[in-house]
């Protein structure tokens, strides 16, 4: 062991010689005795925005600790970004002030609302509570029978201290007047409990002494529109809807199919690539490397000689069909999300203009996509890495902001996790200080780290891991992850029960009972979900046994649909949506879901709750979709804020009938054949 | 909602019409595809130190995570404090760098042993390894059968670069060798091995090209000595020692104790304050209010006529006495640690000195001590608030100079948490600027924030709830906390086994074997314990039913001690302290701790092992200490790098025996009568 520093030598005292003076002056003291530790929302220690979505009430906590036992009074600021904090006395201009209330072991919380799209800052102060501490003792002492007369009179003197203290007028009255009545001539005990009047306590909060408060830094917080932490979304491929095979469906035609896709309830319809598809290479049915005559191709192998990414498919028709759709979409009340694909075919005009954007091989042609030994040739990666970064990246802004000028507000991005995320940050930041309402999905199916990492550079909603999670660990524990961890601050889960990459073995196995369960449970425990069409007949037939590929699927071929068949699960979807639309802020409201207990290893009891717990919501599904289940809840009534003492109705919002409960444990019986879950409302009778 | 920005008006683009100009020119390209998150060990997100120790590993990792599917390198950088980073090349003059190895998911980590005491930093770098990309694809297309040309001709390409980009002669013809290798008219598959061995991987990770490398910013460290991460304490009232009441004994006759408490193992003999102690309002025998002529009083209650924190008190002898007794105490192998006690009584010279610097009350009184409805009549706190701050703070910092002028180097800090952290935060680092090999030890029982505030802004080491954890589960949930979260970053854990303020019910009422497995327990699962003198006697009487204060406590009165008593545990005692000994890495190595599965309520299974596993304890625990109990272990050989299919001989560091065991599963069997716990060093046979 060495050391660095040579040691001061030590001198030595006496109690009453002078202080050493090295450093005596200079004693750089601090006065401010609250540490603020372990905000929330945070992501990255500010670096990045934490996410909070208008309308929504979003938690802010910290640990607030100071030394001794004294009570803390403490606070959060909010508001548009500020130049920068200067003062602890009081909040920037424009900014709110809301009380943090102690939720124990030195934790501290409030519920913000920041009510505007867009960027948003927060800070977190504190100080010791001179007069909660002062009140206190005071009811100790007089509890306890000792003599408080000091102790009154020196409220007294902290309550005319604060008179002087520039406080209103009408405060310096009030306060002259506390101190008078601490002075009195009355019972002790008289005193106390005019001292602890609530209006008092507000009085002597309201004019604290803040000069010594502890002021956290700001912390950034990105303001999506209601939309980003709310949403029903249905993906559909417009060539299928009308197509007469080998002839396409179009825009047009597409866009009749759309009062069926509100009247189920889902508020974005999300189009795959909607742009010409390359020839060279083209893939055939079932991802044949063989290509038939009239095989329409995979929509992901863009561009073509009509055109690459903002050009619209000629057998789709025009741009301005897709502005009628656009415009039939909006009146029927979704909106249109496109897929952001950042890839080409080999067909596509880029790689004539620019060769420089895509990867060369040694002998001079263009690399292709692989996953070794798995070769793509009909699709062309861009070279993120290129000496022409800039203008292949301004490109790629710049086909967002041609959709973004034909009415698109919502993006759901393909693999974002094979493009450098330093483009993701720069490109959303680029758009959002040009279009802040724009919304951006993550179809990321990747390792846990990259998802995370796409969500906190400023995606706003990703796909997740639920298609894949079917038992009631896996779910239990996904849903905890997903609600009760720091990824709250910063992921926004989307339930998707299938995409045309995605059909899982629980569908392809379960019959429509599995259907209806897969689509309560997503539909149910998360703000946002997700379903490509067909779901809603049940399609699952796979490509073959073990794969999770849809036989003849819909990315290589046209799948014109009879939405007419009986056993539509059409009318089960819009009762979910429509019960998430009645239950709005208890749906969206992530933080606060709650897993409770109930003695059936295939049986999942989850709630969804208004951060007030006026609006509570019980979820109890049978996971089993061959066999009736029965089982007893227990029943975190806390959490639920109901007291055991009473009964209360639980109005099942899918069957529409009402049970009357009382206390944790409750007897519940669900047959996958009548239905697979209850969606209960809570509520006083 | 409303948003703030009114968005760009959108442009309409074709896919060959020139880019939206208003952003290109400007694009801010970033070129670092790497992404480094989670960085520990980590402080506050930097802003204070977090700890590491001489001799001692420390773990450093992180995520680190890029776009699509290539492998990483990552690399730590760590060394004195570097003006600044500037450079994604190199580490800094005088910085080492550390390859960081991927440990799934994500992870990468390293073990760095920083060697000074004193600032340290470090820093975590990391780029995409495009030779591991292009060997790991090379394989996969040389397994499936695909022609390789083209890459073998890229990686003849990727050598020749690098030999161009100013790497050493010999590097250079390393590379320019291997450019032809790739390119000799061999089989692939030769060609594939020559590029896979070491040698070769390790001359393409030299010389990667890290110009687009991701760095960190620089975290900080404090790296304290040894003895901060590995120490064994042993708290006497020197008064006691020698005394014949009412004759205290000295500071001399206590030295004469010192032999024996080395021989016992210890390395620290922690004093309760030894300054003058206060007569008015002086408590008597067991916190009496009544103070009888003989009673010593307590030594918290600083000051009286003949000095303050500075002076020695008169019974105990002089300052020379006390520098006598820091020689014998270094002759014998163990270090002084004193206390630093931050109040006084009424009669300390301060009262009359430096009036401002205590609190007085509404009528001219000096404030005592309360914590209502309770007073401290003999106490006064600083009054830290005062107007005179600086004065006080530099008189208390000096204080610590005195006592580090007369070879103290530890400091046991008395309830650190009722003074405030930025007291704190300052003394230590001024004390450090100075000293920077004195140690901090925090007696602050009080709430887990606080605990942990303390430790983050730099006390060395810590008291803990360990006398409160007493079931298995308590125990498991704290070994659990304190090894395996990030309080590991900035919490140095110290097991007491008893203080003269706690002597627990487990001790009272389980009689010497309680002690044995209690000492047991800390002295082997935590890198630090401490006990106070009497426990190897087995003292075990409360002041009375329900209370964890001794009876006729020595706190208040003289407690002369017979150590020849047969039943002494002193021989257990040294012979645990010399197993720590032998074992000092593993020990010392809280991060590695696992607890096992063991198939009885009362038994606990811990390990404990140096990061390399080359040492290997295993403590196996009967928590009852009035029964026998057995149990079937289920080891994690995995956690222990024991292979499962050969045997392994596990020697009783206690009882001197040794069994051969194999797998997981191995029968335990102990009776408290004989000893509560197995210690097993765990080898190969």
């Amino acid at each position: 062991m060495s050391v660095r520093r040579t040691p001061t030598p030590s001198q030595r005292l006496s109690s009453s010689s002078p202080p050493l003076t090295d450093g005596a002056p200079g004693v750089p003291v601090d006065p401010r005795r609250v540490v603020i530790d372990r905000v929330r929302p945070l992501v990255d220690c500010g670096a990045l925005p934490a996410k909070a979505t208008v309308g929504l009430p979003l938690s802010v906590s910290a640990v607030l600790v100071a030394d001794g036992h004294d009570p803390l009074m403490g606070w959060v600021w909010h508001g548009p970004p500020a130049p920068r904090l200067t003062d602890s006395l009081a909040p920037p201009r424009g900014w709110r002030e809301v009380w943090l209330d102690p939720q124990g072991n030195d934790w501290y919380g409030a519920w913000i609302s920041p009510n505007e799209v867009g960027e948003w800052a927060f800070a977190v102060g504190g100080v010791v509570d001179e007069y909660g501490a002062w009140l206190r003792d005071l009811r100790i002492r007089i509890e306890a029978g000792q003599d408080t007369t000091l102790d009154l009179e020196e409220g007294a003197i902290m309550a005319e201290r604060r008179s002087r203290e520039g406080v209103s007028a009408a405060d310096q009255r009030a306060l002259a007047a506390l101190a008078g009545q601490l002075r009195a001539r009355t019972a002790h005990s008289t005193r106390l409990h005019q001292a602890e009047r609530p209006q008092t306590v507000a009085l002597m909060r309201r004019t604290a002494d803040r000069s010594r408060a502890t002021v956290s830094g700001t912390f950034p917080l990105w303001v999506d529109r209601e939309r980003a932490g709310f949403s029903a979304w249905y993906e559909m491929f417009p060539r299928s809807e009308g197509a007469v095979p080998p002839r396409s469906g179009t825009l047009r035609s597409a866009a009749r199919r759309l009062p069926a896709i509100a009247g189920m309830g889902f508020d974005v319809v999300y189009l795959p690539p909607i742009h010409p598809i390359g020839r060279s290479f083209r893939k055939g049915r079932n991802n044949s490397l063989e290509c038939g005559p009239g095989d329409p191709g995979s929509p992901w192998a863009i561009g073509a000689k009509e055109g690459g990414h903002t050009a619209v498919h000629p057998d789709l028709g025009t741009i301005e069909d897709f502005d009628a759709f656009v415009d039939t979409a909006r009146n029927a009340g979704v909106e249109v999300a496109l897929d952001y694909a950042l890839q080409t075919s080999a067909d596509h005009p880029w790689v004539r203009e620019h060769p420089s954007w895509f990867r060369h091989r040694a002998d001079g042609s263009v690399r292709y996509a692989e996953n070794p030994p798995k070769r793509y040739q009909d699709i062309y990666p861009f070279d993120f890495d290129t000496d022409d970064r800039e203008g292949l990246w301004a490109a790629l802004r710049d086909v967002m902001l041609f959709w973004i000028g034909h009415g698109v507000r919502i993006f759901r991005v393909d693999n974002p996790h094979t493009k450098p995320f330093r483009f993701w940050e720069w490109l959303i930041r680029d758009i959002h200080a040009r279009n802040p309402e724009v919304l951006f999905l993550a179809e990321a199916f990747t390792r846990p780290a990259v998802m995370q990492r796409l969500a906190k550079l400023g995606f706003s909603q990703s796909y997740t891991y639920f298609t894949w999670r079917n038992s009631k660990w896996e779910l239990s524990e996904y849903l905890h992850e997903l609600s009760q961890t720091d990824e709250t601050d910063w992921f926004r889960p989307n339930f998707w029960v299938n995409t045309p990459d995605i059909l899982h073995a629980t569908l392809q196995r379960g019959g429509l009972p599995a259907f209806k369960l897969r689509a309560v449970l997503a539909a149910i425990t998360c703000p946002s979900w997700g379903m490509y069409s067909g779901y809603e007949l049940g399609e699952n037939v796979p490509l073959r046994e073990g794969s999770e590929e849809y036989l003849d699927s819909e990315k290589y071929q046209l799948r014109p649909r009879n939405w007419d068949q009986p056993q539509s699960l059409a009318p089960f979807i819009a009762r979910l949506n429509a019960i998430r639309n009645r239950h709005r802020e208890a749906i969206a409201q992530l933080s606060t879901l709650r897993l409770h207990h109930i003695e059936n290893e295939e049986m999942l009891c989850v709630s969804r709750t208004t951060h007030q717990r006026d609006d509570v919501l019980l979820l109890i599904v049978n996971l089993d979709p061959h066999a009736a289940r029965e089982a007893t809840t227990w029943l975190d009534l806390a959490a639920l804020g109901i007291p055991a003492e009473h009964p209360f109705e639980a109005h099942d919002e899918l069957a529409g009938n009402t049970y009357v409960w009382q206390g944790p444990r409750n007897y519940v019986r669900l047959d996958p054949a009548v239905t697979p879950a209850h969606v209960l409302h809570l509520r006083r009778p």
